[in-house]
């Protein structure tokens, strides 16, 4: 038997009958098919999502790692609870203090990445055809979830200041009518991933009554709650709501993705059922990361590493919106984001972000074009450009270089004309994400 | 707001409405509930899976961690694949050459555990109604996978020698002739859990020619092969056929579990939705997991590690089984595995075993009873007992009490007869698991 697989031939997937249904919205998002040009050095990325970490001190981990491992090696190595460590979700709670969250550390579920809480909350309420309700654009992670368990994604219109209430009544309205069941809104309120907007403070508990009085349960997903440039964290939806709300937070983006430590904080019912379908899903999170993060957050100062990363990133925001304003052609507009990784830039009329990549990437540049984040098929006059990861030289050479594509795109299309019909403008309800009134 | 929960009004879940189907299928499995129970100190617990890892070098595996953090940090801390770190999944191909697989790395997906690849393989293949071929009796935690996703498990026999050819024909013969669609066979052919029997070498051509010529997809779940007692591994069944076979591996049995890495390994298209799958559920695995466990199979002779694990497992088989023949009372029957962790024992007839624990516990042993181990309730007259965690003198300890509690009860059977009709005997096609025939 040939052990060595051919690859051209196993192309032919044989098993294309024998997937179960969900399997076909599994499909490669554009983030990922970006993954590997984004990371060739010559390119400037400003497409991805990953964290600057290299201010962490090693030295400090590497210590309360070894310490663990000296003194609590034969615990941290072993299999946990399916709920994860428990001094690390009292831990847990002590961080969402900080968003005025008063939690039970019975309350938590520690799962891999916050990625998995959305993934775990997904399976116990999806049943395929459910509705769920999405920010427009919404993150792109939890658009393949919503799509694999075979949701229906209805978007919402935001604005400067996020998530618009107007909208949401409407939306649920829609929906209703339509016979379908909404299972919940998911909303990423704070410094949102991709549209780098807020939802301001005042129309938090508009958004929590209309949903508490229409029996929509919200799935408030934040894991950039902390990284405000100018202000204290504002209070969760979590911190005003106990019942109708799953929160999820992370340590990926205020410590390090790779232990993979996310979070759910759920009502106890559903709690219970996040157990059984983490318990399913891996037994248990990984012990050994668990207790690695517990012994930083106990050995280190890990509000003020916080303080240093808002710094830092406060600079590459600084850096991004100085070189669009200076670079960019007329006809681009953005929105300057007070805290978070993102910008999002809307494209003058008739230029489309995702036929223009290819380009981009030709002059080594990336980004990640607006469609990703709806479920529909909008947002193709927009981008995401993420500060996160770049230095702020690089930053500012990644804007010149997308300038310098967009210039190119903009003449050809007023000397050539456009090469297919132009989308409607604001074809989403008059509406291409929020980034177009804000600049 | 309160939000300190009040714990007896939030039993009531008034989310009870808004689950998914799928999630009516996750509940407590009868393992989970003994948990609680079997690890307080005075218990003597035969009921868990936990490996003993207190062999571990702790000065190798904290000064290879060490070492990454300090050298490699910036990377271990940070995003990786969806499919998982290279160099690991290299080393990955080393270990399954051990058991005959020539792979290669790019056919390699890490999971968090083989738990997680055991639930990420049923994501994609399948659907509500599909059937799992699984032996009788099978791993608790497929089990409880295979349900959430709302699959039909049918049991086929196996006898001391493993899954038995011709109950495996006639399985899929009724199964077609119901009209329903067998998706895979769910099998554990090394020092199975719970029965701790092996597939023999002579069966393995006749398995895999059954499964190829009737098209059936075989998921061969490997964690124990490493771990035999008196030989070396025997050829998976994956070393003679690569395309029909998805093959799940494991660090959690021959390292340690706390990392939670174990792998997938796929045909090529196969592979391809199970990265999509891995990277909706968790982006990525955990990159300092993936990197440790690295680390320590490249600075550790792991092979030698094995080779003491293997020792001290035989020695405590060695004690369990020197225990039950020098204690155990007529009429109850084991097997001697000749590998892996677990005994699965027969009583007799007339004694249920699910019925008998909690009399056990009080007298401060705890046991698996058979019936977890069958999706249809089978198993009610077998339990498993392992043999891993505790030490020769707790085994024995454990045997003892295990013994008082079964005389007792066969008293009191033999002086007021059964309380309940007793269950059809052998009910299980004639048959409730593998060890009666092999005392």
């Amino acid at each position: 038997m040939d052990v060595t697989p051919d690859r051209s031939q196993t192309r032919l997937d044989h098993y294309v009958d024998r997937y179960a249904a969900r399997t076909a919205g599994m499909t490669a998002s554009e983030i990922r098919a970006l993954f590997a040009v984004a990371s060739r050095p010559e390119v400037v990325s400003l497409a991805g999502g990953m964290p600057n970490i290299s201010g962490l001190p090693l030295d400090v981990v590497g210590g309360a790692i070894s310490d663990l491992v000296a003194h609590h090696g034969a615990v941290a190595m072993q299999y946990g609870s399916g709920q994860g460590v428990p001094e690390l979700r009292e831990q847990i709670t002590d961080v969402m203090r900080l968003e005025g969250i008063e939690a039970h550390p019975d309350d938590v579920v520690v799962t891999v990445g916050s990625q998995q809480a959305v993934d775990l909350v997904t399976r116990i309420f999806i049943d395929p055809g459910d509705v769920v309700l999405c920010e427009a654009p919404s993150y792109v992670g939890a658009l393949g979830v919503f799509k694999a368990y075979q949701a229906d994604v209805v978007h919402v219109e935001m604005d400067a200041e996020g998530l618009v209430p107007a909208a949401l009544r409407q939306a649920i309205a829609s929906v209703k009518a339509s016979g379908r069941r909404i299972k919940f809104l998911y909303t990423i309120p704070n410094f949102h991933n991709p549209a780098g907007v807020t939802l301001a403070a005042h129309r938090r508990a508009e958004i929590l009554d209309i949903c508490t009085s229409e029996g929509v349960l919200i799935l408030e997903d934040n894991p950039y709650g902390l990284l405000g440039f100018d202000r204290d964290p504002l209070r969760a939806l979590r911190a005003d709501e106990a019942d109708g709300v799953i929160y999820l937070g992370s340590f990926s983006k205020t410590f390090a993705p790779g232990f993979r430590v996310g979070w759910a904080l759920a009502p106890h019912p559903v709690r219970e059922k996040l157990v059984l379908a983490q318990e399913s899903a891996t037994l248990c999170p990984p012990q050994f990361s668990q207790m690695a993060v517990s012994a930083y957050l106990a050995n280190h100062d890990w509000q003020g590493q916080i303080k240093q990363f808002r710094e830092m990133y406060r600079e590459r925001r600084d850096a991004m919106i100085g070189a669009l304003d200076d670079l960019m052609p007329d006809g681009c507009e953005w929105n300057v984001p007070d805290g978070g990784f993102y910008v999002w830039l809307t494209l003058p009329p008739g230029i489309d972000a995702k036929a223009m990549l290819p380009r981009a990437v030709t002059a080594r540049v990336a980004y990640v074009p607006g469609t990703a984040f709806f479920a529909d098929g909008f947002g193709s006059r927009a981008m995401r450009l993420s500060f996160c990861y770049p230095t702020p030289e690089r930053i500012r050479e990644g804007v010149r270089r997308l300038a310098g594509v967009l210039e190119a795109e903009i003449e050809l299309r007023a000397t050539f004309g456009a090469a297919a019909p132009d989308r409607p403008l604001q074809a989403y309800q008059g509406y291409d994400g929020p980034g177009s009134d804000l600049s």
